[in-house]
């Protein structure tokens, strides 16, 4: 074996070295411990040492590293990590999740192209939400191929997927617990913005538990606290006053003639009625959880009628900035975060009417909402992230139309769009107030001619649509002539003024915030997502809620059901009067549900 | 400082020790060199050889884990590299690209739902294609907000956005190199795989360049190698035998005489034009480069009455497995590997047709091609990807349809499709055959309605629906009425026969293998990552497309125009009998261009 030296140390002699030098030999012949003997036993000490700590360090080194390199692989996105590159999330945190109820693949494409027309954009500029898509969401519910918003967002709440009309309850008409409650009792800071009741089925799903979605005196009653587990939401902005407010009062769409706003300011709430009362929140900073802000007695009006009452109603972007902030001063000093549900609950509603022009400002202003959401959490110091995603698409919509047996053209038409300036929703109330009051068929006809003109922008309306549009009986909504004549001149389809069965989309801050949902997922996946984010446990909640013994309030009225504080799962006393009449689908899917489900579903049953 | 001895090492004594052994003490005083001397200095010998060892070697390894472990920093998602984790691809590889023509978000819900429903699964199994969603695709063209396929193809092939009917050359009719093109000059071997004419938009852009996509006899001559850079595909199997064939013979489709599979024979491909051909390749084993096959004059049958003719037409999937097989063996001790584009193209006929039943059938074919490539990939020992997306959506397809004025139904039946065992195309075309030799209105009305049983399982057709199928001058294709007769039982919806502008799905192997496409993507950032993962250039290719003293090849005209190989611009020679009509958009698109494209999209012009 050829003989080794070190290679990197200093080279002194050593006593295995054949060459020594004169004082090694000196000693070893005299036999004294020399000075040089002594010097050369520091030297080898020293060397010793130095290469101990040579290797120790490196050693250490090694360990550090092989534990940092494991660590790092394992969140990488190839390991088993469903968190992914971001690891499982620690430490306080936010969490944003926004609902584009009833926006489809098309509602995006629709809404880009109308920008970039509108606008002047090159063809590669894109929404914000465009940016941020992750993956998809499959939304079949527990009964149907094609789901309604409360089995929707029942996959949401408690990552469970049941029927249409279901508001939190399970197949079985139990309740399961919802993110929201389980974040509330972890300590986290809860809230609720929407653009419509705020009873409807999605903010409903996320604080209360019903059978039957039109249940929202109910549901209205367990969002102020009136509910198993007490008061779980902080912050409500929204609509649907009219359920909060006593029967004996104008503009009440209540049954019964309890005053729920008076209750909920026993119960500790700051009310908000008003833009006024909106804009004293100063953005925020001035406001006290927790909060129930009704801004409008049904829905807020669409975006592209908004705008022009800007002075009456706040957008979602300015409820969706307040709420950041409120929340986020709120936790300030806590070991929790919030959680947030906002969601532009609109979009569902153009697309039931089938209206083009109001849905693609519906998806801007959400668009703006999601921008906003992004900008709060780059600049906010605690982490966090947003998920948004939709329940179902809305109308079978498509950005192209054949108006002729011939062979179609491969266009739509953006610019029709942008000539209206109101909803078709706005343009049947302006006609159906006037019908009600001038009988002349001409005068009518006449309106109804410049209303097209100056509401929608269409100057070329035929004989045939006004005829169609002045029907004394119409067996549907005017809305739906209006929105036609405004479809078919942009060459956009629709298939319905239901839902479709689509995938949707979701999009969040980064791929890697919200790791696991890259990619195609079952819609209870989000649900899921939701609450493992907060790392707090729905199953407990339902168990809770399942146990009135748990329970820090009880139902008014005393019954042998356990499960009565959440309605008759048949439905015996459903009320719709006055209410809008997009989700009449509830009495449907009941008799359906009576029936046997006959949801063409076959072997899922 | 404290006296430090090694943690780990054997603790012998040494001659800095504090206490010495006594046969140290002895050497010490006698000044001999004792046995143990020798074996004190042999053990401190080796002691620092062993520490140096062992400090070397912990330094090695922090080195290689520093440089590991930035390697795979640099590779992170979050780091600046678009190619993500994987890194750039180095290396011989394969690359497989697939196009499922047509193919929007709801074909992939409405075909799962059907499988589900069909094979009795459960609610959360999947396509394959959908545990592959990576990102999307938006589609428009330079000259309108809905695309074709040809300029779709465009931005695949040459990563640019051109006019509605471009084949793979630029808006100022200059041709632009392809990705296949750069690919075969690259020295990769080369493969289109179709179920359409190998002469139609999608597989034409890969290999051959002409202005207007209906000058398919053009693109079959480039398509061979009568082409500027001579023959660049060295593997062709789909239909469009018309095409090759002289007009001299039954069949033909061609304006002259010209026999492509003879000249094709001369310039070296073996010729397959049967099942029996296709079998003797003995799935790729016995295959031998180039290679044409043909096997049908047109379009290759749907697959829903594909099934019944087995022995008449090769599977998608067979011809996918076959391609895969004969290019990998082919390129086995190249340095290069191969490109090959697979499409399933009657995906976009189903939607044309608006045909759901055919359509179910379409993408389940193309689901189980999928499937073999994906196969394919993870038993090849070379590394390949393979990236799968639509050209545009057809048909503005979706999953829900309102039958009446009152509030639609929440549904859609999958069992009416499981119903069918044809398409409404092969219905056609039995009815038209017999109407052409029967007269008699009882014979006819009683053949359709046994036919409508049998073929499509509809056994309550109404009187009016038969009179409606039954009219002698029906203003579009008999096959229209019979696909609305089974989408109205289905309750599927359609908006057009043509195509939509929504944005498309993008698959992969996986995430880590096709990085850059994660998210929202233009259709010209596909085109340029297949470019890029082949390390080709396209421009390269695009300047000798450009420059005829490159070219290996002349023209048989000789003409002033440069460009004239490619046809005349402003489409004089259209020829579109005894073509499939789904393309008839060609004439109006070229309207529009010659009437300064009133597509709509204003500002971007």
């Amino acid at each position: 074996m050829a003989r080794e030296e070190p290679l990197l140390a200093p080279r002194p002699s050593s006593d295995r070295s054949s060459i020594r030098n004169a004082e090694e030999e000196d000693a070893l012949l005299t036999g004294e411990r020399t000075h040089r003997h002594q010097q050369r036993s520091k030297w080898a000490f020293w060397k010793e040492i130095g290469l101990f700590a040579w290797a120790l360090i490196a050693t250490i080194a090694v360990i550090v590293l092989a534990v940092v390199y494991q660590h790092e692989a394992s969140k990488n996105p190839e390991s088993d990590s469903s968190w992914g590159p971001g690891g499982k999330p620690t430490g306080k945190r936010n969490l944003i999740f926004m609902v584009s109820d009833g926006m489809g693949p098309t509602s995006l494409t629709l809404t880009r192209n109308y920008r970039q027309y509108t606008e002047g954009l090159p063809i590669d500029n894109t929404l914000v939400l465009d940016q941020h898509i992750i993956g998809t969401s499959r939304t079949r519910s527990s009964s149907s191929l094609v789901t309604d918003s409360a089995a929707g967002a029942t996959a949401f709440s408690c990552a469970h997927k049941s029927y249409n009309g279901a508001i939190s309850v399970l197949p079985d008409h139990s309740p399961c617990g919802s993110v929201l409650e389980a974040a509330a009792l972890a300590g986290y800071k809860t809230g609720l913005v929407v653009t419509t009741r705020i009873t409807d089925a999605t903010p409903a799903c996320f604080a209360s538990h019903v059978n039957m979605r039109q249940y929202e005196d109910r549901i209205a009653e367990q969002e102020i606290g009136e509910h198993p587990l007490g008061r779980v939401v902080d912050l409500i902005f929204g609509g649907g006053k009219c359920h909060f407010l006593p029967n004996t009062t104008e503009g009440s769409c209540r049954g019964d003639d309890r005053d729920l706003v008076e209750i909920a300011g026993e119960k500790g709430f700051h009310y908000l009625d008003s833009r006024k009362s909106f804009d004293s929140l100063n953005g925020g900073s001035e406001a006290k959880l927790p909060l129930l802000g009704l801004f409008a007695d049904k829905d807020i009006p669409y975006e592209i009628d908004r705008r022009s009452q800007n002075e009456v109603y706040p957008s979602l972007e300015e409820m969706a900035r307040t709420a950041l902030k409120t929340l986020s001063q709120a936790t300030a000093d806590s070991d929790q975060g919030f959680f947030l549900m906002i969601e532009g609950s609109r979009i569902d509603h153009a697309g039931h009417g089938n209206d083009p022009a109001a849905q693609v400002h519906e998806v801007l202003a959400y668009d703006r909402a999601f921008a906003a959401v992004l900008e709060f959490l780059e600049n906010d110091s605690t982490p966090g992230v947003v998920v948004s995603t939709s329940d179902h698409e809305t109308g079978g919509l498509a950005a192209a139309r054949q108006l002729h047996d011939d062979y179609p053209e491969y266009k739509w038409l953006p610019g029709v769009l942008a000539n209206a300036s109101h909803s078709s929703e706005y343009a049947e109330q302006v006609l159906n107030d006037y019908l009600s009051k001038q009988t002349s068929q001409s005068n009518q006809r006449a309106f109804a001619e410049e209303l097209l003109k100056k509401a929608l922008g269409v100057n070329d309306a035929s004989a045939d649509e006004l005829d169609h549009l002045l029907k004394p009986h119409l067996p549907y909504r005017r809305a739906y002539v209006f929105a036609d004549i405004i479809s078919r001149r942009a060459q956009i389809g629709w298939s319905t003024h239901g839902h479709s069965a689509v995938d949707v989309n979701i999009y969040a801050s980064s791929t890697r915030d919200a790791w696991r949902l890259v990619g195609n997922n079952e819609n209870t996946d989000v649900g899921a997502f939701l609450a493992d984010y907060l790392d707090v446990d729905i199953d407990a909640i339902t168990k809770k809620l399942q146990s009135p013994k748990d329970w820090s309030w009880k139902p008014e009225v005393e019954s042998s059901s356990t499960h009565n504080w959440m309605g008759d799962p048949l439905g015996e006393d459903i009320r719709t009067e006055g209410l809008d009449t997009y989700h009449g689908e509830f009495k449907r899917s009941l008799d359906s549900h009576l029936q046997g489900r006959d949801c063409g579903c076959g072997a899922q049953h």
